[in-house]
């Protein structure tokens, strides 16, 4: 059975990384059961696709993001995968539709996009072409709740999913109040990490709007939904561009210098880690 | 010194509340130092508004949402304070100059926007009118410092200020994505709580945009400036309204029964607490 879980467990730790450090880190914090040596000892590296699809129930491609090379490794996936293995993608933009469409076993094709940084953010955006089968669906839910991760459905194919479009909206804004000269970038940061992300962190927007009313959600959309789509209604897409992108960078880099960015990034795993022990333990308590 | 802080404390508990109890469950988790009963001594009701500016440095006027109150209640309270008092509106949607324009002392007027719950979320947004000096900013900022809160500037007036127009962004584009069948409710809030909402509650959105690019901001900008601008160009301000509420109301009733509603407010806020708590401590270690 073990041999099953080995090009998940791939997946989710960064190509770049040591595995045997991400592992260290996470039972440091908590985070797995284990001894770090008992699940390295399951993760093989191979040198050929035949060898890593061998015996396979599920893999999870994370190639680079073009049509070209999606479209080039799944019509050799397909040929080579037993038909009941799962072939799922990493992408998050381009829809498995547009480079299945063509294959002998396209009903077992999907996109699993999971979330920067993978193995530690637990959700992953399921979304299958038109022609996945509910059986393909059913079995990439079941394994990703197994081993820990959180799957949502994209019922339909859509440009982003559903967590980039969330996070392109209010980013977009961000950039737009920014180069408007409404706010620095850094109190439009903390607006958001003392601010709005505190309630995010454990509920979603809904619950967050429902809890806002005494009277739940239709009562909230009485209160506060016109005044919402008012101010939607100013809101124009912004172009990541000079010379907003300069002034951004300028910004950014008094507060942390260039040098210091992998630094930051480990920090920030850091504190993903100690984020989802606490909230492990708000659960239970 | 101590009768200065009367009102803001006034202010930072909700009115609804018995006082005793929020400063209990905040001493409980760590989140005042001193006994409630010291505390709640510094607390004093008054029946008139002559009491409660009598010898105040600073006022926050919390009451209702509209321009005829706000009018009514700035043009008396102009009149009653010493001219060196601030006067700090806890409006979320009408800018200051809506309400302060003719008053003798309006220099001394402004916008000082707390979040929902406000003793328990640290952010407040600052927002002067065009006539609000640079004094008043500087006191108003060094008070909410000092008092725990982290204010943020908003420079110039605009409807909605910076935090509520980021959540207007991504509210919206929840609720299109709901409304398009795209997936649930409870989804669509996993995406935020088990996804985007973690790295928030921590880094703002242009840090964590910066950090998912190994070369920084402008690297993220190059490599999905372009994405984010094609999304967002597909999304579209939405209507709060029937048929689209009444199905959101009807899967939030199942997740979450109406007489439920209050139980499940307080238990966001222990939930907050807990949060901010394990916030002091990670920033320490």
């Amino acid at each position: 059975m073990r041999s099953r879980y080995t090009t998940l467990i791939l997946h989710r730790l960064p190509a770049t990384a040591r595995p045997s450090q991400s592992l260290a880190d996470l039972h440091e914090h908590g985070l797995i059961g284990e001894p770090p040596s008992i699940v390295e000892e399951r993760i093989a590296t191979v040198a050929t696709l035949e060898e890593a699809l061998a015996g396979a129930s599920y893999a999870q491609e994370s190639i680079r993001e073009t049509l070209e090379a999606k479209r080039d490794i799944y019509s050799r996936m397909d040929t080579i995968a037993a038909p009941s293995t799962v072939l799922a993608s990493s992408t998050s933009t381009i829809p498995a539709s547009a480079f299945t469409e063509g294959l002998q076993h396209r009903e077992r094709c999907l996109v699993v996009h999971p979330v920067n940084p993978p193995y530690l953010v637990p959700l992953v955006e399921i979304c299958p072409a038109p022609w996945t089968t509910q059986e393909v669906l059913e079995r990439t839910h079941f394994l990703q709740t197994r081993v820990g991760q959180v799957p949502i459905l994209v019922r339909r194919e859509i440009q982003g999913f559903i967590l980039n479009r969330l996070q392109a909206a209010l980013v977009n804004e961000a950039l737009a109040l920014f180069a408007d000269g409404y706010a620095s970038a850094e109190d439009i940061d903390k607006t958001v990490r003392d601010g709005l992300g505190l309630r995010w962190s454990f509920m979603g927007p809904f619950e967050t709007c429902e809890l806002n009313a005494p009277g739940g959600i239709v009562d909230y959309a009485r209160r506060y939904g016109e005044v919402i789509y008012q101010q939607v209604q100013t809101q124009q897409p912004r172009k990541w561009e000079h010379p907003v992108v300069g002034l951004l960078e300028a910004e950014r880099r008094q507060i942390l210098p260039a040098e210091a960015l992998a630094a930051r990034q480990a920090w920030r795993d850091r504190r993903l880690m100690a984020l989802l022990r606490h909230k492990k333990s708000a659960v239970r308590s």
